[in-house]
This record gives C-alpha cells, structure tokens and sequence, in this order.
C-alpha cells in the first residue's frame, strides 16, 4: 500500500500548508508514491487515529509519523537507497538549522500579511477558525495585518538575503540539486504563491528564479499546483 | 613548513577578528600546525606578495589562498583524510548559506555596538583607520553607536533563535561535534568575547553553553586567546 499523507486542503482541494509542502517534497525526492488524504484544520476525527492533532502526518504500513522534519527524517533512514535528503550528517544537521531559521524568521515575516487572503481560500469553517486563532495571537484583525503587508514583505526580502548570496555560488542551496533544506525555504513560497492574491517576491529577485527552478523538479511537481495570483 | 597564517592582531598581539577565527578553527579542526604572521590592518605590504588586501590568508607551500571561506573550502580538499569540516557535500553547501547568513545578519547587529571597545584594543594607526571607516559607513561616530549597543544585542540574540531550537536538538550545529557552521557562528561570539568590554549575550542564554563547548574544543585552543570582559 502507498504511503498516505494526510494533509491540510483549501478550497477546490487547494493544498497551501507549507509543512504539508514539506512534506510532499520529499516525498518526491524520494521517488516514493503516496496517497493524499486531505483533512481540514477542523476536522480533529479524521487524524484521531495517530494521538496527533496537527498534519502533516504520513502513514507508512504500521508506522505513523508527524510533524514535517520528523517526517523528513523518517524518510531519510527508511528509504536509505533512494535519493539523499540531506547529502550526509553534516547536511542532515543543518538542514535543521535552516528548519529552524525558516520556522522562527521567515514564516513570522510572512504570516501576517498573507493571512487575510489565506484565510479566503478555505472552507468557512477552516477560515472562521484560522482567523481567530491568529487575530487572538495578534491582537489584531486580519484586515489590520493584511495592512502591514507591504513592510512584512520587505522585511522577508531583507531576510532572504543570506540565500540569495548563497545562489550566487551555488544552483540550490543543497549545492548542484535541490535537497530537503531548499524545500523547507521553497516551502514558505509556495504556500504564498498557493494562497496570496498578490506576489510576494519583485519579479527580478534571483530567489525567484531558484523558486521556479524548484517549483520545475520532479517533473513540475510543486507547479502543478495551482498558483492563485 | 608549517602552514602561514597571515591575520589581523589588536594591542598585546590580541586576535581578535572574526574571519581569522574562523581560518583558525579550521586549521585546528584539520589538525594542521600554523605559524600565525600577525599583520595589521594598515599594513598592506606584509600581504603584498598575495595581491590581496585582506586579511585571512594562508599560505601552504606554493599555495596561497584568502577568505576564511575559500580557506575552508581549500583546507578540505587538500587534507581530505584528516576530520572533515563539512561532513560531506550536502553540508558544505548548507555551511555556505549559514556564512552568508551570520556575515548578513549575525555581523551587522554585532558590529556598530562593539565597534568602540573593538577599537580601542587596537594600536592607534589600527584604530584611527577603522574608525573612520566604520564612521563613514555609518554616518555615525563611534560613541553613537555605542549608545544603541543594548538594542543591537537584544536583536543578536533574537537572531540566535534558530541556533538556540537546533541546540535544543542537538550538541553542536553540525551534530555530535562541532565543524565549520559552528565556527562560522562561533566567529562572531569570538570577536566579541576578545574585543568586548561586556559580555555580549546573557549569561542564562543557552548559546552561551555551546560557545564554552566550542572554546574548550581542540584542548582549549579557542580559550587560550584571553577574554577580555
């Protein structure tokens, strides 16, 4: 049986969660097959089964995994054969620095303003939910957040700055092919291009270009999701 | 011979610069001996013969290479049976992108608060000329900047999130024993713990905890320079 991945859905069965992207993509690089099993944020019954109550969650034969870094670790020792994650210890530990780095810098720049359209690409249950767990985090509406936009977008810019240096050198920032610490920063840009009604990035940043290079692996495996804007 | 290496030194011989730190770890970390050839930051001539203008610089028999990340990268590959400094190629690409990231955004919240004391453990044609340097970038006198050392340090240490969640994971950035990220990072808490007048991070902040780790690597060979705090 495939694997099964049960994950976060939007409207029209948008997938816009970026762990689930997490996910997804190493699921790729591993060439592995799966099934997706698409939950909403509401929908706690549908994942009951493995005592968790957040997705991602892959299910493969008896052995349930959560979270998107423990999924991607889990893969790496599982399918040792395939396709490396992470080009070897070295690269496994700081893939989880870049996990970190992206989780605690570049998704708080980039929450806030996406979050109002986020918020309208999801099943009104989902969206009554999600706005008010982040305007209770915020103290704030998502109207008012969405009107910080312009600065959180610039301050993400500012932020990738250290991959843009790291592109200069280098066609991925896993080296010559993307690895999993290029999903975990691709990820955060594929849930704005799933779910903001704007670009996120101008339209000559060179992370751009990277993006498209990785949005094209695997046979346009990340483009075949549809960009919203 | 010995390998040379050519770096920058304060009053008393003090090392104090970040990038020679790091050419220094790397060398300890190879296991490979060094005569250090301390030049100042005025004294363009002592480098000369390397048509660089820039310190670090190493010169290993008819090889002559500058910048503390083309000296690891150097170190690597031309010593590859002693201990690796990248733990393979997918973590020498991610050490990449961490050095652009400390360089970017680790430096520049350090660097206008220690500017001050910095200079002021330098010889006086030293720090006459880094002073007007950093003043002219800054458009700030020295003092000035000093004023706005508490808030410069209360976003270094905002900085040091991600490191401080993958620490919670693991002993060092690079796993079970600290490589070059580690001393990439360890670079800039180095320049401040020899420069600095104060402490720079609080003393319950567990990054601290791996610095003295770091410090008491290669049997104390980062400790050995004094602290000057």
């Amino acid at each position: 049986m495939a694997i099964e991945l049960y994950e976060l859905h939007g409207l029209n069965g948008r997938r816009y969660s970026l762990f689930s992207w997490r996910a997804r993509m190493a699921l790729a690089h591993k060439g592995l097959a799966f099934e997706s099993r698409p939950v909403k944020i509401t929908d706690k019954a549908a994942i009951a089964f493995s005592g968790q109550t957040r997705v991602p969650i892959i299910r493969d034969g008896a052995t349930t995994v959560s979270d998107s870094w423990r999924i991607a670790e889990y893969l790496e020792q599982a399918y040792p054969a395939r396709p490396s994650l992470f080009g070897g210890p070295g690269g496994q530990a700081l893939a989880r620095f870049v996990n970190a780095w992206a989780d605690r810098q570049l998704v708080p720049a980039m929450l806030p303003g996406l979050m109002l359209d986020n918020v309208a690409a999801l099943e009104a249950d989902d969206a009554a939910y999600l706005r008010a767990a982040i305007e209770k985090a915020y103290a704030k509406s998502l109207e008012e957040l969405a009107g910080g936009r312009e600065a959180s977008l610039k301050a993400f810019a500012r932020l990738l700055d250290p991959v843009r240096a790291t592109l200069r050198a280098q066609t991925f920032l896993c080296g010559a092919a993307p690895a999993y610490a290029d999903y975990i920063v691709f990820s955060v840009l594929q849930w704005a291009r799933v779910a903001s009604r704007a670009p996120v990035l101008p339209a000559d940043d060179p992370v751009g270009g990277w993006f498209e290079r990785v949005l094209d692996a695997f046979d346009g495996f990340g483009r075949a999701e549809p960009a919203r804007a």
